[in-house]
C-alpha cells in the first residue's frame, strides 16, 4: 500500500466521536492514524472497547500525555469534551500541528460569543475561555457556509450535532431574506448515541423504549451556537427558540425548523431557492416534492438530506433536516474539515452510502 | 357478578381502536358488550385476532350489518373510518340508542367546519357531510374542555388523537390571552399505531426502525381540528402550523407547542395558571418544573402530561404534552366521553395505572 | 375506602422489581403498604424516581434503618440483591412478619443446593448462606408447581425471572415422562429491564438497537435453579444448557425449550397433556396450535402462555413460553405468592388483562 | 473512472435484496451494473424505491421482459422468489451469461435434496424442480465451505440467510467429528428485513415492538437446508431441529447452536479448532474468550463472527454465529460468489466495516 501523506492522531479515541473518526482514517488513502489516545481504559486495543473493529483496527490505545498529544502527527483530533482541547491548543499549533476539535472550545470566533455558549453549555457553566486570543484565529467547521475559512485553517471547531442541521436548514432562508429572522422555531429529535457512550439513568434501555421525551428546553448550546453562525452568514441578526428531544433511535437527527415568511412566497418557488442555494455540494441533497426527509436515508453517512415546505395559510416556512448525528453531525463533518485544513479534496474518504433499511 | 346497566356494541372490533374499548369494557363494572361487529373476518373470536385477549374475551366477531347494528345496545361505539358512523346515525339516534364515533364525522358542530377539515382529511377529500343536520346536536368529546356539552349527550365525536394533545396542552393559554393566538406551531410525534392495524409500506417495521419522518407537513387534518375548537373554547380565532411526525414507538403521542407570548410572563406564573386550570381534572397532570413529560409516564392509561415552559429571550411559551395515543388519544378518551354520555362517573373503568418501564 | 386488612413494606423500593409490586399493591384490596423503602436516595417521593407514578402513589421512600424494617408490616417483601434479605428474615420471621424475597437468598429448601447456585450467582460467587437453618423452612415460589408448599408459608423465595419460564414450560414433559431429562437445551431471550434499572454500559441504549447477545452462557443462576426444582418436581434428575440473551425490549422473556422425546409422541397429544397439566391455572395459557406465542401478548400481566411444539423428524419436543419478566417473573408471582401467604384469593390484584399493542 | 470489464443485470431490483447488491455494485472496481430489472413499478428511479440512494444511483427500473434479461449481461443476479430463477436459467448459460440466484432453485446438487427442501418451502410447496438437469453443474454459494466449487461457477445457488449462520458456525465441529451430528439444536433470531419489503400483519411495526415469537417451529426450510450442506462437508448424515425467531430489529441473524459433544472437549481446545478452521478465511472472525458475539458488531458488513462455547457439566458444544442477514446472509455473499464466478479477487467491493452504534 502507497504511504499516506498525513499523520493524524485522536484523542477521547474510545467514544462515539472518536470511533467514527478512526472508522473514516483507517480507509481513508491520505491520512493514517498514528495514535489513538485516552484518558482512562489505556493499554488495551481498541477493538476490546469496539468489537466490530475486530480486525480492522486493534490499535492499543495509548494515554492522553501531555508530551504525546501532538507527537509524530500534522494533526490532532480531539473527540473530548468541552474545555480540554483549549489546554493543547496553543502549544500544538506553535509546535506546527493543525487542531480539529469536536468541542465547544472553538466554535466562535471572539470571546463574547464564546461566553453566551458557555452560559448553555452545562459542563462549562460560564467559565471564561483558557485561550481566548486564538478564537480570532480559529474557524467554524461548516464548509457548506463557511468554506474559506476552513480551507487551510489550523484550528477548527466542530459545530454542534443540532447546530449542523438547524444551519444547513435555515441558511439559505436567511440569506435570501425569506423569512423573519426573530420567529424561528427548531423542534429537534436526536437519536441516543448524541449523548455519547456513557452510561446514565436517561439513556438506559429500558427507560428509552416507548419514549420520547424534551430536554434543556429552550436552553440547550446548540441553539445559541445555530442563531450565533446563522446571524453571521446571512448578515442579520438571528433570535431562535430551539427544544430537543430524545427519540429511540441509536443515530440520527430531525430538526423541524418554523419560521414566518417576510412575504408570501410558494413551494415551488422555496424549493427552487434551495436547490440553487446547495448545487454542487457533495454533501446536501434537496429533496424532490413529496419525499419524506428522515435520517434513516441518510444512516452511516455524511449527508444532509433538506426538504422545504410551505404552509400557505398560516405564512411559515417550514424546512426539515436529516443528518446522521455522528458522521455529518460529527465525526464526518471533522472529516470533511480536516481534508480541507490539509488541502486535500473535501469528500476524500467520505464516500459512503447510507445503510438501508 | 351482579348485572351491568348499560348494553354497547363496538363496530370497528378488529382494529387498535375497537380493540381498546372492548379491553375497557370487559372490566367496565356498568357497561357490558353485546356485539363486536366487523366488515371482514367476521364469524372467529375476537382472540384470534388479539391473542392477548385470549381467556378475557372470546367473543365471536359478527358482520355489521344494518340491522345487526344498534341492536341490543343503548350505545354503540363506531370504531370506523370517516363517513362510516354517518350512515347509521340518524337511525340509531331515533331508535332511541346513543352513538360514540372515532372518526371526524361528528366532530363538528356546523357543515363549514366539518368542510374545512374534509378537505383535509385524506380518506374524505372534500365530500359534503351525510346527514348535515346532526351536527348541531352533537358534541364534540373533549370533557375538560366541553364537559357540560358532553354529558348527556346522545351522539359525540371523539377528537383527533393529536388533537387531544394539542387543545390540552394550548387551551388554558389562549384562554387566558397569554399567547398570540395566530402565532402558534405544533410539532408532533406519534407512535405506529395512530396509523391503525393494517400493514403499509410506511409502516413496515425495518422501514421504522432508526427513522424520524413528518408526513402532512402542515396538511394534517387534526391541525384543523384543534384550531377550530381551541378558537370555539378560548373565543378568539386561532391559526396553527400543524406537522406530524412518525417516530420508532408502537404507543404515544408527543405535542411540543410554540407561541408568542402576548406579553412577557414568567415560567412560575404560565406554571400556576395550567395548574390552576387543571385543578381537580381526573386526567391530566400539570407536571412540576424539572420533569421531563414523555408518553411512556402515561403508556397504557388515560392521563395526559403537561408541562409549560418559557423562552425569555425569544418571549415564546412552550408547552409539551403527552398521551397514550389509543386511549386518551382514542379509547380512553372515547370511554370516559360515554360514562358521561350515560350519566355514568367519568371516570369508571378508566384507572389503569401507566405501565412502566 | 374500606380499611385493607393487610400491611406490607416494600425494601429496594426504587428499583424496577420495588416498582412492579408498589403498582399491585395500589389498587390490591386487601393489602395496604405502611412503607417503601431502600438504601440510595431516600426521603422524595416515589414519584420523583417513576413520574408515571404522580398522583397514584406520592410516598415519600424512607431508609431502610434495621429498625424500620418489619415495623408495622403483616409482611416484608424484599427486592433486593442477593444476600440482603438474608440479614433480616431471622428477625423479622422471630417478630411474626412474613417475608417474601425476590433474590436467591431462599430460593432452596437445603444448603447444598444454594451452594450450587451460590457458585454461578455472580453476586454471590459461592459465599456460604447467613442463615442455613431458615431454609427448610421456606418454600419457592412457583405455585403452579408447589402450590402448598407455600399457601400459608411464612417465608418465601420468589423464584428467578427465566426460571418461571423454564420450568412452566417443562414441567408437565418431565413430570409424564415425555421426555429425557438429561437432554435438554433452554434458549432464554430477556428484555433488558431484567438486568435492573441501574445503567452499565451493556444496557445503554445505542449498544442494545439492532442488536443481540448471550451472556453467562451455560453459566446462569437461574439454570441451576430450573434444573433443580424441576428436579424436585417431576422426581427425576435434570440435566440442561441454559443460555439466556438479551433482545432489544425492555419488558419480556422468551424461553424456548428443547428435549428429546423418551418415545415417539404426537404434537396433539403432546398439546393434550398440557392443556390437562394447566387446566383450571388462572395463570397459564396453554395456546391453540398455530398461534406464534410471544411476551407481547402477556405484557403488563401475570400471564405464562406455553406452546408445545414436536418435531418427529428428529424425535423432539420443543416448548415455547412466554412472559412478562417484571411480573410474571417477579413482582406478579410475588404477590401471587404474598396472596398465598396470607390465605387470601391466589389472584387478588392481579387481573390486568395485557397491553397491546 | 476507469471502465469496469464485467456487466451485471440485477432481476427483483426493488427488494431488499436486489438494494443490497446495487449498493454494493454501485462502488465496485470491476463490475457495473447495466440493467435494474423487477416485475411491477417499473419505470422509475430506484431512488424514488430507496430514497437513500438519490445521486448514488438513479436509474431507472426496467421491466424483467424475458427478452430484456440476460441482453448486455455477463452476470444475471437474481433476487426473486423461489421458482423464478429456474425459468430463465436454461436460456441465459446456454447464451453464456452467469447466474447467481439468491433463492433455493439453484441451493441443491440433486433433485432428491431439492425435494426436501421443497416440502418445506411454503411458495413451492413441494413442486418438482423446473429443470432438474442443471442442478448437477449448480454451485452452492458457501465459499467458506465449497470454494473450489463456486470458483467460476456459471450457476451458483446463493445460500439462505440462517443457513449461512447455521452452517459456519457447526462446520468445523461437524468436520472434526467433535459432536454428535445428530445431536443438533439450531435457535436462530432474526430481524425483520429478512422477510423481505413486503408488508404484512406480522411485521407491521407496532406488533414487532417489544415483541419476539418464534415461526415455522421446526419447518423452516433453512433447516433442512443446513442439514443438506452440512453433511456434504462434513461428510456425515445431520440431523437438526431449528427454530426461527423474529427479535425486533431491521438486519442481523443470530444462531446458537447446540449439541452433544461426542467425548469430553476443553473450551480452548474448541477455541483452537475454530480458529484453525477459519484462519486466512476473509470475512469470518472467531472471537476471543468473553467477547459477547452480536450482529450489531457485523452490521453492514460481510462478516461472520463466530463463538464456541462448551458446557463441560452437560457435555455439550455452543456455537453463537452472528451475520448481517442482508449482507452474509444475502446479497454480501452473492457478491462474494459472483467474484469468484467472475475470476476476479473474492473479497472485491465488500470492505464495508461495520456500523456501530
Amino acid at each position: 500500500m502507497k504511504r499516506k501523506r498525513f499523520r493524524a492522531q485522536i484523542v477521547g479515541a474510545t467514544g462515539y466521536g472518536g470511533l467514527g473518526m478512526t472508522e473514516q482514517l483507517i480507509r481513508h488513502p491520505e491520512i493514517e492514524i498514528t495514535a489513538l489516545l485516552a484518558r482512562n481504559d489505556v493499554g488495551k486495543p481498541i477493538s476490546d472497547f469496539f468489537p466490530h473493529l475486530r480486525g480492522f483496527c486493534d490499535r492499543v490505545v495509548e494515554e492522553a500525555h501531555e508530551d504525546r498529544v501532538g507527537q509524530d502527527a500534522d494533526v490532532v483530533i480531539f473527540s473530548t469534551p468541552d474545555r480540554v482541547s483549549m489546554q493543547y491548543a496553543p502549544r500544538l499549533l506553535e509546535a506546527g500541528v493543525a487542531v480539529l476539535d469536536y468541542s465547544g472550545d472553538f466554535r466562535f470566533r471572539d470571546a463574547a460569543a464564546y461566553e453566551r455558549y458557555a452560559k448553555r453549555q452545562p459542563s462549562v457553566s460560564g467559565k471564561p475561555h483558557g485561550c481566548p486570543e486564538l478564537l480570532a484565529t480559529s474557524a467554524y467547521g461548516v464548509p457548506e457556509l463557511f468554506r474559506d475559512e476552513v480551507r487551510g485553517a489550523r484550528l477548527v471547531g466542530n459545530p454542534g450535532c443540532f447546530s449542523v442541521a438547524m444551519e444547513l436548514g435555515l441558511a439559505p432562508a436567511l440569506k435570501a431574506g425569506l423569512i423573519d429572522a426573530r420567529s424561528i422555531v427548531v423542534d429537534g429529535k436526536t437519536g441516543i448515541s448524541g449523548a455519547g457512550k456513557k452510561p446514565t439513568p436517561t439513556f438506559h434501555f429500558p427507560e428509552r423504549v416507548e419514549n420520547v421525551t424534551p430536554y434543556r428546553v429552550a436552553a440547550h448550546q446548540h441553539g445559541v451556537e445555530a442563531a450565533e453562525h446563522l446571524g453571521r452568514y446571512a448578515g442579520r441578526g438571528v433570535g431562535l427558540t430551539f427544544v430537543p428531544h430524545l427519540v429511540p433511535i441509536s443515530r440520527g437527527i430531525e430538526c423541524t425548523c418554523y419560521a414566518q415568511l417576510a412575504s408570501a412566497t410558494g413551494a415551488e418557488a422555496v424549493r427552487e431557492l434551495y436547490l440553487e442555494a446547495y448545487r454542487g455540494e457533495p454533501f446536501v441533497r434537496v429533496l424532490p416534492h413529496g419525499v419524506a426527509p428522515g435520517p434513516k436515508a441518510v444512516h452511516g453517512s455524511n449527508l444532509c438530506d433538506i426538504s422545504p415546505f410551505v404552509d400557505d395559510e398560516n405564512g411559515r416556512l417550514i424546512v426539515v433536516s436529516s443528518i446522521d448525528n455522528l458522521l455529518k453531525g460529527q465525526a464526518g463533518m471533522a472529516l470533511q474539515n480536516v481534508n480541507l485544513m490539509l488541502g486535500l479534496e473535501e469528500t476524500l474518504g467520505l464516500d459512503r452510502i447510507p445503510l438501508y433499511p
